[in-house]
């Protein structure tokens, strides 16, 4: 009898974490990616920010795998899941029979159903936004440098993020940290600490999954490095090189002249999944059951942030964070694992256990809620710190991650200040 | 009196030596690059292979010249250059006039009068060339594991390097030693070994500038790592998925089917020559006085690449290659230094000190040829490695570079194999 087949769609930590937990078992597991790489996200926007090179956190998922046998990775966009037939199909045309399914093919940037937002404001998913994103910022620099017009200078180093949870308020805390202390004695004309971050929330305040009084510092460091904050501010409109905001309480309007936007506002469920044909919810993420398969089909399981599934023990979501991704992932390969080994014992439904919460505002700046315990200041960053290190994939991209820090740390010197890609003066 | 003003076109080697050997001067030096880095060129391969990140071997120019306080850098791309104005145009419209100039803006890669080549033949000369040729690289391998049909994976896995001067033999070495050792436990179905690199040149041997013997030790090098030597073979089509070749001797023709070629076969010099109306060799490269200056312009040099010129000590032309560049430079920036110091003692000729020759082939081998002294093998490439990491420019680029390698050679792994960039499967 052939081994049964594990299909992952995903290379993400979900994806990961399922294939790990899978790595006993007697079985042929094919796992499916559009990247050729595992990216840890919690530092993309340290690439973005050209603290981190694109290397140092992403490893390619054949290296993961390499000395798991019965995984194999092919790099393929998967198009279309027949739930019924069990079978997948990739854009190219390929099919992918499978025994067991597990999607961990995760979220995309969301405009709010402004699609056309997408080209003004990227978002932050892949090496490529980042390297885009570090692209701009630089060049917003290059350009005010040069510039004579102060309007024109003044909107150059105008640098607009839309949203505070932790990936917008660890941007903007690393970009104004860039452009008054790193950059500055590179420039001959130009006082860097011109520039202005602004950081956009339609809430009224930061990190709304922190307690109050952890968003509360997080915001006054934020504030100390230079960062504007406009909290409870809806964006109605991103116009090419301006942004237009409407307070929530006064309905008032106001425009903000910048030709830099970074959108870190929102996501939704990655167009794959309305090809399941089950129930998704608002933001297009799949509905599971408890033990995170897919209703009528246990043998089909969405983990990480694509899923969509309330905590039967809190009563509250289960967000989507990293750490919900592992744990989930981990979930599905075992009791995958646990069928294959002829155990059917009932299934134990998916509890996430929240380990804490990190965001990193800038040197020596961070806060931590580890339930009881909150942390804030050097302690917290230390372990926010440790804490990414020792999450990030293989021994390479710690010891190179954690050298960058120490370079960065010790010389104020962020080394990976390149700007590369299509943006730039045309070739003759 | 206003200071006088030096302007440098290109921060590569060249513009790097002449505004470092400005340093002390009285002077205002404005250094322009298209780029807004220094790369180091003769380890572009590497990053190409997958050895080295960008960031290794790419250094801001602002960081470069922090301290040098008469040095200003700006993002620019030069298009004209008006020598009885002393006015230099950049393609934004901007003006810079200057006292003296110093070109340096290099070579482009050629295509013998067949431009159209080059969308299907990729030279490599920039940070993003690299890393375009790495991503069609891998790309080519994923392709292959997942093709069923024989002839089209043969296809996928031959890569056909054109041009065994230094450039081609260490991409040739690389990308051989990467198919049949680094990669070859990352694949499940495919064995990587069938890949075939093959090094073209239309010269009947490789390293045409090394002595013989030297040479035909690299070309027994790389046979031993697989690579197919195709010398005395002229191209004559490169075709979408084809390349065909003429031989020197007998005049037939033969087809390589491949969709994988690197053209490192010859340079031209950069456009922006022509707008001298001085006298151009046959390369487009401008013939300057033995004192590096245009003829009838003494305030204006050009160094590096783009110069021609024939060394009076030896007879022979002064080769393009950084030790060149970086004397030619040096030069050019000591003699408007003794001018601006007003001691205007005659002009000593450019005399290019040729420090020695290298080339590695893959992992401990390489050949060095230091005039009397030759050597091969592994002290040559140890003396290869020594070199490359005494000129890379910046500590940090020494240190992390000698990290990869050491990494690399502890591990047999290269750790940035990354598919980034345009070439994937589009996004949903």
């Amino acid at each position: 009898m052939p081994p049964p087949r594990i299909l992952i769609i995903g290379g993400g930590f979900g994806g990961l974490h399922a294939a790990r937990a899978l790595r006993r078992s007697k079985a042929e597991i094919t796992l499916l990616d559009r990247e050729n790489h595992h990216l840890f996200q919690p530092l993309l926007y340290q690439v973005a920010t050209a603290a981190l090179s694109p290397g140092n956190i992403a490893t390619p998922l054949r290296t993961v795998f390499e000395r798991q046998k019965n995984c194999s990775v092919f790099l393929a966009d998967v198009e279309h899941i027949d739930l019924e037939r069990k079978r997948v199909t990739t854009r190219s045309g390929t099919h992918y029979d499978y025994d067991y399914l597990v999607i961990a093919a995760g979220v995309r940037t969301a405009y709010f159903h402004h699609d056309e937002w997408a080209a003004r404001a990227p978002g932050l998913k892949t090496i490529d936004d980042a390297v885009a994103i570090r692209r701009r910022y630089l060049l917003a620099f290059e350009q005010a440098e040069m510039e004579t017009d102060p309007d024109a200078r003044k909107r150059a180093l105008t640098f607009a993020i839309v949203g505070a949870g932790p990936t917008g308020v660890e941007m903007a805390g690393a970009m104004a940290e860039l452009a008054r202390q790193t950059m500055r004695k590179s420039f001959r004309r130009l006082d860097t600490r011109e520039a202005r971050v602004i950081l956009i929330d339609g809430l009224d305040r930061v990190l709304s999954t922190f307690p109050a009084e952890l968003a509360e510092h997080a915001a006054r460091d934020l504030q100390q490095l230079g960062v504007e904050l406009r909290l409870d501010e809806r964006v109605v409109e991103v116009a090419e090189g301006a942004l237009t905001l409407e307070s929530g309480t006064t309905g008032q309007r106001s425009t903000i002249e910048t030709t830099n936007i970074i959108w870190a506002a929102g996501v939704e469920g990655c167009p794959l999944a309305r090809s399941l044909g089950t129930e998704l919810d608002h933001l297009g993420r799949v509905r599971v059951e408890p033990d995170l398969s897919i209703p009528g089909h246990p043998e089909a399981f969405v983990v990480g942030d694509l899923s969509s599934l309330t905590d039967p023990a809190s009563g509250q979501p289960v967000p989507g964070v990293a750490q919900a991704a592992m744990q989930g992932g981990r979930h599905a390969g075992r009791i995958i694992a646990r069928q294959l080994a002829g155990t059917p014992a009932p299934r134990p439904p998916f509890r996430y256990r929240n380990k804490g919460e990190l965001a990193t505002i800038g040197r020596a700046r961070a806060v931590a809620n580890l339930g009881k315990l909150r942390m804030t200041g050097y302690p917290a960053w230390v372990l926010w710190a440790t804490v990414h290190i020792a999450y990030l994939i293989g021994f390479r991209s710690k010891f190179l991650t954690l050298l960058e820090w120490a370079w960065l740390y010790f010389f104020y010197d962020r080394g990976v200040r390149l700007i590369t890609g299509r943006d730039r003066p045309p070739n003759p």
